[in-house]
């Protein structure tokens, strides 16, 4: 999380870290890199955040940081002292390994380096915590100065160092000299690791390379996200080291969770997934038939490279979404729903789904909603608190936004006015006041996140807005979708949904206002 | 051309393909595959077109097709007569080298297969044309049936195909594999080529490891489009011929035009470019610099891994939330502006970034908006080409959303109604209305993206909105921000700060309406 972040770009709340900590961990990494406490208050808050709140199942949490400043004792040094007390179990450490950037960046010598090494790694370590040391610009370094690049991982192993990671933090290697690189740094002794760069688009052959050299651990971030072109992607990595070279690295089944993840973690840094993304994107299993039609449907692994099911993907025959009768029989079964013993229903909820996702929605991120349309398609009508008649919004320069809400509820019609920081702020106030009386759940509702974002890119005017708004009733969120030309029309509908589904997860009974 | 037009949604005019084969002769690369003749009427009309229309300086244009249909002499198929007559030098030969697609997808035999491949080259070669064959899924038949495989590459070469192209149809091979395969292959004796897929994240390391191996000819699509994953990017492929692994393959000094060629080739796909494309992408050469920028500043070359200008691109430093002095020095003249030699106004410029920043705003995505800061400091105000005197957002169910925008410009007081499918669409058009007498530049804007976040900073009520707006002339995008607790109010200020750049930039002098 803290390398990816470094993209143009993208910017994580704490909030956002902690979720994305929890689908990192649902794919089932063995360490995920939280940010650097001390270096920014965000980071310090996560880690203290996540101290409390975040249980990792298979995950541990690492922190990150540099080796301490020249001329200092590790134990005085306050950036030291913000690893040790993060609470991380397992701190990764970034070491100069280059001469130059010694001499030019840090401005000490080549030895007090190597003393910052050894004296910050053996301080943690009688801390209690694991170090991992990542060499920065390490491949660079060994071209420059190879002696001096192997005494730095040396001494990082003999501090103590679980694993020295070898950088190509400028990218700019090919596969065949870091498989050279890291058969050479072996001879050192230490255990190895590698973190790529796509720079020469090789930062997944670049991770494969070290890995069949003999690196046993591997650095990446989720969608390849990242400074300049990008870390290796975590998927795409994985997924060659599990189904191509036969090494299992993940829990068993996880990795056919990984679709979904990248998805839901795009959503989160607000980076559309891309459609060509190995594995995991929409494209990456479709086929334009055409000629092979009934080739493929002879034999289809003669027409992909794995089963797609593999990676939680889908093949794609023709232009429709991805939505199979599978995926939602599995995902109305995990919403408490037995979708699967009415084959007609079943393919009446898959066909509006793929209908509804074509249009723009995305049920992926919103679970809420889903469950919605479930309700409506086991249940025979959409569960209603309320029946809306009109809504208004006046936003004014120098003054703040109003919305009208008018609307119907337990026979009674209601016409109430609510202020907000912007429009859906605004209608959110008013629908809130005009059901709460009759409703006094939705008090404790409030809308914790907004996204929006335009999907017809390039076209301006006639583009359609999604809408995805985040809900909580202070114990849980839920995350509800809208869609549409208009964007307050958008998230008038995600915001029906969200108090929607919120009193009927509260247990309100329909119509009892 | 043909596989790159593979890509799902991608659809290329007769009009378009002329524009970018002119594009691809500009790169300099050896052949342009035009398209199927004969296979579709588009295909039949570009080939014909392009021998009246088409002056190429470097490449050579190939036509694709397939070997002769089962059982029919290769003069009398009419499918190979389209070849034929395509007016095209080079034919590329698609031929099954999968024993299994043979049976299953051509439904003949191995030997008939055998045979027509041979008939096929012979008729072309003895007809004047070069032939190459790509042998279609060879990898994955080199797997199943090796001397097959083998077989069918001998065919070829001895039937006087110039070379023999290994494909990599699935896309599931690892740089590893292909050197092997390769390696083996070369004992036929031909001329081979690659064809690589990026369905394992490899297309690239595939390619420069069959290169390695000793393939001689690589085939690669322009910003690596193709079906499902997408084919070799031909930019990032070329690259690291020519930069990592010492081949000129270009003429001189073409591969500088490489960023200028995927851009205006994006454009004509209608496909926004990847930001993170190795190589050509915006982001490419971009620099979080923070700690760095002094170390920078001393010797780029050791935060790089090649110079930028060698692809046309651009080193970019970002203004991010560790922004220091060395970075707005450095940015200011990237922008053109000397920052430095007066340290008291850099010192301030660096504090109200870093105030800014702490807002929300994020100088890093939003270009225009801090040279617009730039300006007001270096020349004591900021650029204005209109006084706004309020706006309003009225927006109603089931209608539209209406803005109206007061103003003074030009000595002038405009009030003008703008419609919209949202607020910040609704005020866009109606400032652009109000000053587009005045200044007719701004017909040409639109605005083509917007994001908008809640910032963390409270919740629900007390949040602050973060706005991106992306616009366009048709020719470049900038990127604008604004900040504040309201977002309509938030979007105006990114808007205002759009047009204002956007006049700057096309050189209209402040106060000449």
């Amino acid at each position: 999380m803290r390398d990816g972040a470094q993209q143009e770009g993208l910017n994580l709340s704490v909030q956002d870290k902690l979720h994305v900590a929890r689908h990192l961990d649902d794919l089932g990494v063995g360490f995920i890199e939280g940010g650097w406490p001390g270096s920014n208050p965000k980071d310090t808050e996560f880690f203290a955040l996540a101290a409390k709140e975040l249980e990792l199942r298979t995950a541990t949490l690492a922190a990150f940081g540099a080796t301490r400043r020249a001329g200092l004792r590790a134990a005085d040094d306050p950036l030291v002292a913000a690893l040790r007390e993060s609470g991380a179990p397992v701190v990764t450490l970034v070491a100069k390994s280059h001469d130059r950037h010694v001499e030019l960046a840090l401005r000490t010598t080549l030895e007090e380096n190597l003393a910052m090494v050894r004296d910050t790694v053996e301080h943690l370590r009688a801390e209690g915590q694991r170090v991992f040391v990542d060499c920065e610009h390490f491949f660079d370094g060994y071209v420059a100065n190879r002696a001096y690049a192997l005494e730095v991982v040396r001494t990082a192993a003999e501090a103590g160092a679980d694993v020295v990671v070898l950088c190509d933090t400028n990218g700019g290697m090919l596969p065949h000299q870091v498989e050279e690189v890291v058969a050479d740094t072996l001879s050192v002794g230490a255990r190895l690791g590698i973190h790529a760069h796509n720079d020469t688009g090789c930062a997944v052959a670049n991770s494969m390379a070290a890995v069949r050299a003999g690196a046993t651990h591997l650095q990446g971030c989720l969608n390849g996200y990242g400074e300049r072109t990008g870390n290796a992607d975590l998927v795409t990595s994985v997924a060659n080291l599990e189904l191509k070279l036969g090494m299992q690295v993940l829990p068993e089944g996880a990795l056919a969770e990984a679709t979904r993840i990248a998805h839901a973690v795009s959503e989160i840094t607000n980076y559309p997934p891309s459609a060509r993304q190995p594995y995991t994107g929409v494209s990456s299993f479709a086929h334009k038939a055409g000629l092979h039609a009934s080739a493929i449907r002879v034999d289809p692994d003669l027409y992909q490279h794995i089963d797609p099911a593999l990676v939680g993907n889908d093949m794609r025959l023709l232009v429709s979404e991805m939505a199979g009768r599978a995926t939602i029989e599995l995902k109305g079964r995990e919403l408490g729903y037995d979708v699967g013993d009415d084959a007609e229903r079943l393919g009446r909820i898959t066909e509006r789904v793929k209908a509804m996702e074509q249009q723009g929605y995305t049920f992926e991120a919103a679970d809420a909603s889903f469950e919605l349309l479930l309700a409506e398609e086991m249940e025979g009508a959409r569960p209603s608190y309320f029946d809306v008649e009109s809504w208004r919004v006046l936003a004014e320069s120098s003054r703040g936004t109003e919305a009208t809400v008018k609307l119907r509820a337990a026979g009674q019609r209601l016409a109430v006015i609510g202020e907000g920081n912007g429009p859906v702020n605004a209608l959110d106030h008013a629908l809130r006041q005009a059901i709460e009386q009759l409703y006094p759940d939705v008090a404790r509702f409030h809308l914790i996140d907004f996204r929006v974002r335009i999907l017809d890119q390039g076209h301006g005017t006639d583009a359609v807005t999604r809408v995805l708004i985040e809900t909580s009733d202070g114990k849980d969120a839920w995350v509800t979708v809208g869609v549409g030309p208009n964007m307050i029309e958008a998230s008038w509908e995600a915001l029906v949904d969200a108090l929607t589904y919120g009193l009927r997860r509260h247990g309100v009974p329909v119509g009892t206002a």
